[in-house]
């Protein structure tokens, strides 16, 4: 590339060296008018490593503390995938050094968390956008186009989501996702987040009225949650309901229910392939005479996709930041609110757990 | 066929001419061993014209009541598929003369009116068998024996079940399925019934501990429901969550996960071709490095059918009673016990919207 191109580009700084940042980071590295500029670890042997280890441009700035990344004049963004315990200390130290920021979901704790980042954000004028990716792919939007075609798939009755995977013995113990002090939400937090997020993006981002927690969840020997699900309502008769575990076999399953159609989708959030992704879509489905079959069965959609979704995720983010920093662009709210959306619904349902179950209106 | 093999078949005599009777009659005529001997209805006009309009065979008895059906010394199994008001009152009639029982599902509005049949089933030395078809699919006993397999498929812990059609608003207030006087379990009974037993079929028809209803149950003006859902409990972790519809789009989906393996189906309860079935079965997926998608992902399975899942269903029925009829065989416990548990958490699911959502324990 030209070095006036490289300079234009927008600057990521990265604070650690969790296991999701060699992900986030091949995306920066592959996506337009993007790069890596900092990578910073509590320990700058680390971040070498780090570095080495994952090929990230040699001319990465490295530094031994997290610090150090938000002092970096040049840091556009700065990408947050440490322990969700720490999110609010460094969103918020971000947003005051100015710094837009990518954040690992989820997000905050508690919705009190998420309004303080997102007031920090605000009055900084910073944007936030949080990870989750498969919402930048473009079967995503190619299956929203029929969610809301009326002839096609007519009102929204229902969303179904599963979201499984069955972690190791170690995991359930000791992996970050599973301890207290360091993301208390376990496996809401972790997965019931994309169901959510899927909840929600299925009835176009209109918050439902109240939920009720699934009775039984499963809590590991330190109380954070390893199973649990949700009934969300709305008013009008439509429904959603969830299941995430880390304790059943791998399995990410989302059903949407018109009253004229029908959409599935057994990998909506990561896709068994990069570049072709699929996912069914049936209206109308007709039963043959005496019901002894089906006249039609769910159309196979197939899409392609120029770019892996977290790297449509790196050139969306950049995009808007490259906006503001040229001057001709503003904050997109759109991103912000779907991220404290979500919360709002991860949170809710925790206090329905912790409520006996009760039904928690969502305000 | 020979003048001997008729005779020696196993005689059906219908009660009434409810559209699934046309289904029904049909997989009689095709079954081996099976032969519809009459028919009866309020009215012998009637059962007349419904008989010629499906074909029935000519010498089929024709009658202008269920009592002349039930006082034919041929007949050898009833067929009921009345409104599920009046199951109780004609099953122990029939079995009081001592004829097997084929009965349309729901088989009773409670537990205690389907165990005042069990009762008259068991004094007379009759068969019950329910008419939920997909159980004889050979499709169901493939998935199960994965389901058997520990290697594949672990140890089971969830069930998911989506079964929905949106009903024409005709059909909500004035079908029998719709009316409280006929079936008022309303879908419940009619598609809640398929779930229930799909649940227990994927536990090896292992009863849960409880039960409670999700929120937000639907009812038509009549007070009979129309949507509704529930989660089942079982000890060890195991759970299964099901939500039936008569608002929704057609949807019939099935997810059994274990903790080493997915089973989905989308047409559990009738098969999108009468000869070839499949399903997706997947067991340790692995995600790529990076998670950038998935070494492998669901194998489709195809089973051929070599008779529509009815024609399986009146098989089976009819060889049970033809080795009764010849002395060589017993009742087989297996039907009744099936038809009972499904019975149970059908009501159970009920017991829990009625009593505002509490759990409901499985006794």
């Amino acid at each position: 590339m030209g070095e006036e191109e490289a300079v234009g580009r927008v600057r990521f700084g990265v604070l650690g060296c969790a296991d999701i940042v060699r992900k986030v980071a091949r995306a920066i590295g592959m996506a337009k008018g993007a790069t890596i500029h900092a990578l910073g670890s509590r320990s700058l042997e680390k971040a070498k490593a780090f570095a080495a280890d994952n090929n990230f441009p040699t001319q990465t700035k490295l530094y031994g503390s997290y610090a150090e990344v938000l002092d970096d004049a040049d840091v556009d963004v700065v990408y947050i995938p440490l322990p969700t315990t720490l999110h609010l200390e460094w969103a918020v130290k971000a947003a005051q050094k100015k710094k837009h920021v990518l954040l690992e979901k989820p997000p905050a704790l508690t919705v009190e968390d998420m309004d303080k980042m997102i007031e920090s954000f605000d009055r900084h004028g910073v944007q936030l956008m949080d990870g989750t990716m498969w919402v930048h792919h473009p079967r995503t939007a190619r299956m929203a186009e029929l969610l809301n075609n009326p002839q096609l798939f007519g009102n929204l009755k229902e969303v179904h989501s599963i979201f499984s995977y069955a972690a190791s013995h170690e995991f359930l113990e000791k992996n970050i996702r599973s301890r207290p002090d360091l993301d208390a939400l376990g496996a809401q937090g972790d997965i019931g987040w994309y169901c959510c997020r899927a909840i929600l993006w299925a009835n176009d981002y209109q918050m439902p009225q109240n939920v009720r927690a699934m009775p039984a969840p499963i809590f590991n020997a330190a109380g954070v949650i390893m199973s649990c699900g949700a009934t969300f309502m709305w008013e009008v008769g439509r429904l959603a309901t969830y299941h995430a575990s880390f304790l059943s076999h791998a399995t990410t399953n989302l059903t949407v229910q018109g009253t004229r159609g029908t959409l599935h989708v057994e990998d909506f959030c990561i896709p068994f392939e990069e570049t072709n992704a699929s996912f069914k879509f049936i209206s109308d489905m007709k039963p043959k005479p005496l019901f002894l079959g089906w006249e039609n069965r769910p159309d196979e959609h197939k899409v392609i996709a120029e770019v892996p979704q977290e790297v449509a995720m790196i050139e969306e983010l950049s995009r808007i930041v490259k906006n503001i920093r040229d001057g001709e662009g503003k904050i997109d709210p759109f991103w912000p609110s779907i991220t404290r959306k979500t919360q709002v619904l991860v949170n809710a349902v925790m206090e329905s757990i912790h409520s006996n179950f009760d039904i928690v209106n969502i305000t």
